[in-house]
């Protein structure tokens, strides 16, 4: 049987780490996020702190190494993998992992499209206006103010190229999800009740 | 003081309509969408079965016409104008005149994007895959189920191209809209709900 299993995309600053996790409390499931690079360090060998700058950053892509690498006669050596891709795989593997383990909230790392085919998703995007987002990570996160437009908009540009890269789909598209949500005109709360609305009304199905 | 409208947009077949109707009649509060055509035929002289014919096909652009039929001089000649233009241009002045009534639900023609600056707005978005829209596009509204995947994605393409050319935005992007909901995923009832709490919780602000 497949797990009902959250996955929040948000754009940075919109809050949605922590609509994640006050859902999570409130539906009493598990809620991962840096929780992903822990398990993936652990069984790739990698180090987190390694995963953690390497995450989003891509080098060389996936179908790139493979078709220069791959001469044929074997299988897929994962050396000869870009570390973009070591990383997105370790992180995927994990994924599945704590997907397998029960219903949960995921946040981040392109979780729905590597669980599309194994679990029951609620796709959940969070989104806001620019200068909501600007403030909560000036505020909240602790950016710093100089170039702080420019700075979230290369976020969310880095968040859309993983997206396109890793799961060939626009990141920003409102048909890739079943629920997408503006953070700063709903509020958090109202994000969390409608979001939990939709869970309960998966789980009933 | 400015009235809280819910625009709805919606993929051809997904049940955007419907959801709009069921949530007006829930909240108590008009619901447009054909009354949009009625009221731009009173108000401009134009025919609602030209309007009917003539809507989302779009013939020259706005700014073109204006570009080559304004020679300076004078104000701008409505003869001028292309048909879709002209109908553009009389359904939006509808919108405007069935917002300033009060609070109420309006669905397609860009609504969100007229009223953008003029009243309080909850810009939904209704989507649905591929093959739930055309079972509703056959069973529900009558389509011929010949080329049916065809005919729902060319009508969706045209909603699109109308969307970029008269509101310049990408219709299908999340970030455009207040919350967006695949009602396949989620039923029309749920979609229905969410929206009425996200309602509420605008009206409480």
């Amino acid at each position: 049987m497949k797990n009902h299993i959250i996955t929040i995309s948000r754009q940075y600053g919109s809050g949605g780490r922590k609509i994640g996790k006050q859902l999570a409390e409130k539906l009493n499931i598990p809620f991962y996020d840096k929780e992903v690079i822990d398990l993936a360090a652990k069984e790739s060998g990698l180090a987190a702190d390694f995963i953690r700058g390497q995450e989003q950053q891509l080098t060389q892509s996936l179908l790139f190494s493979i078709v220069t690498n791959f001469t044929g006669g074997g299988s897929l050596n994962p050396n000869v993998l870009s570390l973009s891709d070591q990383v997105y795989l370790a992180e995927a593997n994990a994924i599945r992992q704590l997907a397998e383990q029960g219903d949960c909230v995921i946040v981040g790392r392109c979780a729905d499209g590597v669980l599309e085919k194994e679990q029951e998703l609620l796709r959940v995007y969070v989104c806001a206006d620019l200068s909501e987002r600007c403030k909560r990570a000036v505020e909240e996160y602790g950016d710093k103010p100089d170039n702080i437009q420019k700075t979230v908009k290369e976020i969310d540009k880095q968040r859309a190229r993983y997206c396109q890269h890793y799961c060939d789909r626009a990141w920003e598209d409102a048909d890739n999800y079943d629920l997408c949500l503006n953070s700063g005109k709903l509020g958090l709360d109202a994000c969390v009740n409608i979001i939990q609305t939709a869970y309960e009304q998966m789980k009933k199905e």
